[in-house]
């Protein structure tokens, strides 16, 4: 096996690490009211709070994406390493694309907010990440991340800043965008080796590892939703966020029950399967992420969960190998925990949007949708639908343009059909051998070396 | 094999989520404080950073408990999905069963602080479900949770508001009552099929696993105790259960070291054992917890903590072989980690108060014992005693009339005793073949299928 | 295989521990203002906040530095478990060993602060665990500990409130005091027995654990350096510290695609290791940290931790090699990952004193450096050098100074060459035997059993 080509990621990585370095230094600053020689500012106080918010996105990020994807047994190294290489590449690169749309006097000027916001960002390459995982090489996964980055941000400025959509959990501008770009870069890279391939299997141990990065964003999720609102936004974010995921865990397990992978084969009928427990119970997370803090009151959010947890369980049972026999390989299935969820998140928004009003907001119509009184709830709706579809298209159609770069450029150094998913191209992997005393009944007792390599 | 009748399981829990679903739009409510009608509300304001207590909670709930169960070396995905599914049951089903004895013109509101009381009514229903985890099917531990749910809902009402005993971190009304319930479940159910069953056995990497769940816990395990209080209170309840947790941890290292699982092995005479350290190590946190905010002094903390640990490892090492050759298989032995401590921390609450006057109080006194002016500190030792009594009495009583429910219904689909501590029967395990080269010396070289099936 | 001296471990523990009953007995009482008869006190209200920091550290502790450790693929039980009783034994010992230099009227009073400040020493006490990590019996660790405890406490109260050396993230107290205290004790211990032992070496999912703990110490480093900071400074902190640590991970993965392990072999050529990205990638924090709180810019973070990931990458690769050459074995590379980092970040620290004036402090200057006033930049500057050779120094002849001890007093109970990096040696640890089938083709078919001891 030839080695692979690390020299070639290092040399690109530094040049831009490099170039980062330079654009911090003239042009990144702390925010003011975390300046030495602005405190105390009660211009602008930090809320410090956030910082609590921030360490739970981070958690997510790291923790969470990292070992959901280590569900596949030889590309354990890979998911967890690359995903981490991502979150650094991208905390990086996505404070300097997000702040030069919010410049203060030549300079982008941050605290733990605009960390939240990078990291906000990063959730979506994570999403894309899931989509193409165990098929790029790591030199494609950064340059993929590069691309997405600005094409992230700028539909989010679009949809939030001139469309005024609603979105306190992202589920608009993070979750769908996110699959959908990840989708149009697998649809165009992965051709048909990915399909049915010997390595794309779990382990007992993998899925285990898998299920800790699940819980993790189980858990956290209540702050991705909650992290950038405030007051009473923030707490109803929580208590719908915690609310619609029970729903969707719960369905899950539901649904599981009624369906199985392989319905020729009795042994497994209606048995739990760990890909929907480790998936479509995160669903609910994503759906009532748009609607979080608005009132769509604990039955509403309960509802959207159960839901979603269908959806996405279905999903995974009837989509993806559907969407793989059109050589759409998609490797966590983002398509059914960020996508479809995504999409019906962006709706529900625009439902709620379309009955809001101050009998139901109060005084608070204005902080919640900014143009409310000027524009009226159904014209709310159709902001919200703009910036779905809006969001959707790029989404596919940027995922697409960068797939076509990472396939046709010889650089990039694709890795061959038989080293998807496995960590042996891009990683030092211990091998495990045992020597093993064989000691055969019937014949004289003979030691045997078996070779395993197993893991 | 026959297969696992999944879609009982999945019936009886697609009516039950309908059920949920209707009586939260029917009944249930944003609080006031989180309402947007109602903001800002001077009256009652949320506790912002009780939110971050609740994560920590759920993080005990979810992850903690979660891996903790994930020991039994063929038992890790029921243990870590059937948890994770008794979670989601249960927090949606809890916030019913606590909300309808806060009723606020005809609706059940809620808040996070809710949604934390719900977690802790969860904590019960896991302790008992180590109790008889391996032992029952996935329609037998929902039904569990389904009726214990409002035993340990009526159990906790009377304990606080009719006898007025304080405890603050539910030793007596989630740890001991979540025990004895469990224990008095198991009894009923397990009979003989789960004494020296082959499958209750741990692996190295499932011990990796438990351990997590077991430092997830640990850390956590302050906010626990400290999440209902406030001020001053929660500060000492966070001390206080640090250092009462180092003391059993501690404590726990000391006594593995005298003592042996199998005492005629030399070979492993004194040796650390992972079932105490995952374990006993964690006593101090139920023992301390009824006593968490009283003013017992960090010596006092640390000798509850000290003593709890060797009660705790003592019980693992001689009460749980002597109940299990009675017939009372307890598997994770919940009445080492929860019962003993509990009852433990149940009669130090009732020492504490005893001698609590306002020399040691000072003007909190009325806030720490709401009855304190009119009782006298004798008769307040008494009524927490009564209320370990009765936790005691309802939990075994409880447990033992759910375990002969889930006995004796046949459509409780028990596990056989081949099935007991096996996912096989539940799950879709991945099957882990090694074509291995077998290499033998003397005879000519063949090349041996070995069909290995391990985890 | 004789059988492990546990009751000596146990006798010994036992005393230390009814020694720290009786000093919390007489010594130790709660802080005021956690304190009910000092209720609500004005003069010096808590920091609630500082519990969710606190947490944060905690989960460093147990979660982060025990998995990390538990890379040795036989000697996972030994590190997660050890590292948890070296915790606990820490925490209260430096309880009373940093109390004491703040006595209050005859009485150590603490609330969380003290807490905080006990496992920051804690961190130390665990870095030098790692450079011996696998090469110690239980009693020795925890002899170490009990001597190392006074030193590291000692050194802290003569570098920051004598030298009046800044230094936020302990970077100087504690990473460098703990790296050069294991080192000084690892090189008088070690031998040349380490050297090249078939036990020291990974799995595929002992890698994995790892990670799980690199990844809980990266999020979670923020806290540890923001922890004892507050207002703007905290938030400068929190900052600093994830740019730093995004440098240092993004480096590891550059440098580690120019090297390889070992040279000579093509196949495994620019592959990624294991070994830089669980420890290299942390670097930044470690560097940063003595900077954390001063106004260095995002791009000095930035600068800071890049640096702080090439010279750790480097470090692992060639000068952890040479110093095992010379029979200094450092089996975690603290060297890299504290050590030299810890340098780094002191000296850092100096350049950012020498320039500090009230221009780019406003102020807040005093408040930063106590001394500014009176004391000059360059004297400033001065002071933190001193401390970083103090530590080095007291740390190197401190840990060579116990490691006689531990060498050479009999009682000790030092594992011999086959026991090192193993288990087996002090834990129970669960047998993993199958029984296979083996169908020979060309043979008649025999029932073959195969002993397998693997994990």
């Amino acid at each position: 096996m030839k080695s692979f080509q690390g020299p070639k990621f290092g040399i690109l990585a530094f040049i831009l690490q490099i170039g980062f370095l330079l654009i911090f230094g003239f042009c990144v600053r702390y925010k003011d009211n975390i300046d030495a020689t602005m405190f105390p500012s009660t211009s602008s106080p930090f809320v410090e709070n956030r910082y609590f918010y921030f360490q739970d996105v981070q958690g997510m990020m790291f923790l969470g994406f990292g070992f959901l994807m280590v569900f596949l047994k030889k590309y354990g190294f890979s998911s967890i390493g690359f995903n981490f290489f991502l979150c650094v590449f991208t905390i990086e690169w996505a404070i300097i694309m997000i702040g030069v749309k919010h410049l203060e006097g030549n300079y982008i000027k941050i605290n733990v907010e605009d960390l939240l916001n990078a990291e906000f960002t990063l959730a979506a390459i994570l999403i894309s990440f899931g989509a193409v995982l165990g098929k790029l090489s790591p030199l494609q996964y950064m340059l993929m991340a590069l691309m997405e980055v600005p094409i992230c941000a700028w539909n989010e400025y679009l949809g939030r800043e001139k469309f005024h959509a609603v979105d306190a959990g992202d589920t608009i501008f993070v979750h769908t965008f996110g699959a959908y770009f990840g989708l149009g870069c697998a649809w165009v890279i992965s051709g048909k080796d990915a399909r049915e391939h010997e390595n794309e299997e779990s382990s007992y141990n993998s899925d285990l590892f898998s299920m800790l990065g699940t819980l993790v964003l189980w858990i956290f999720w209540p702050s991705f939703n909650a992290g950038g609102a405030s007051a009473d936004r923030q707490q109803r974010a929580v208590v719908n966020t915690v609310i619609s995921l029970c729903g969707s865990a719960f369905m899950t397990f539901v649904i599981n029950s009624f369906i199985t992978v392989d319905e020729s084969d009795e042994k497994i009928k209606g048995k739990f399967n760990m890909v929907y427990i480790q998936n479509a119970t995160l669903a609910g997370g994503v759906a009532v992420g748009a609607c979080a803090d608005l009132m769509i009151q604990p039955w509403g959010a309960l509802l959207i969960g159960s839901v979603a947890g269908i959806l996405s369980t279905l999903g995974y049972r009837y989509i993806t190998p559907a969407l793989t026999r059109i050589y759409l390989h998609d490797t966590c299935g983002v398509n059914n925990l960020h996508g479809m969820p995504g999409i019906m998140g962006g709706i529900g928004s625009a439902v709620a949007a379309s009955i809001a009003d101050s009998k139901i907001y109060g005084n608070t119509l204005t902080i919640v949708f900014s143009q409310m009184p000027t524009r009226s709830a159904s014209e709310q709706a159709g902001y919200q639908l703009a910036a779905l579809g809006c969001t959707i298209a790029i989404g596919l159609a940027g995922g697409a343009f960068v797939g076509v770069l990472l396939r046709f450029i010889p650089i990039c150094d694709k890795p061959k059909k038989h080293d998807l998913f496995n960590d042996n191209r891009f990683w030092t992997v211990p091998e495990e051998t045992s020597l093993v005393e064989v000691y055969e009944s019937d014949i004289n007792p003979s030691v045997v070396k078996i070779d395993m390599k197993k893991f």
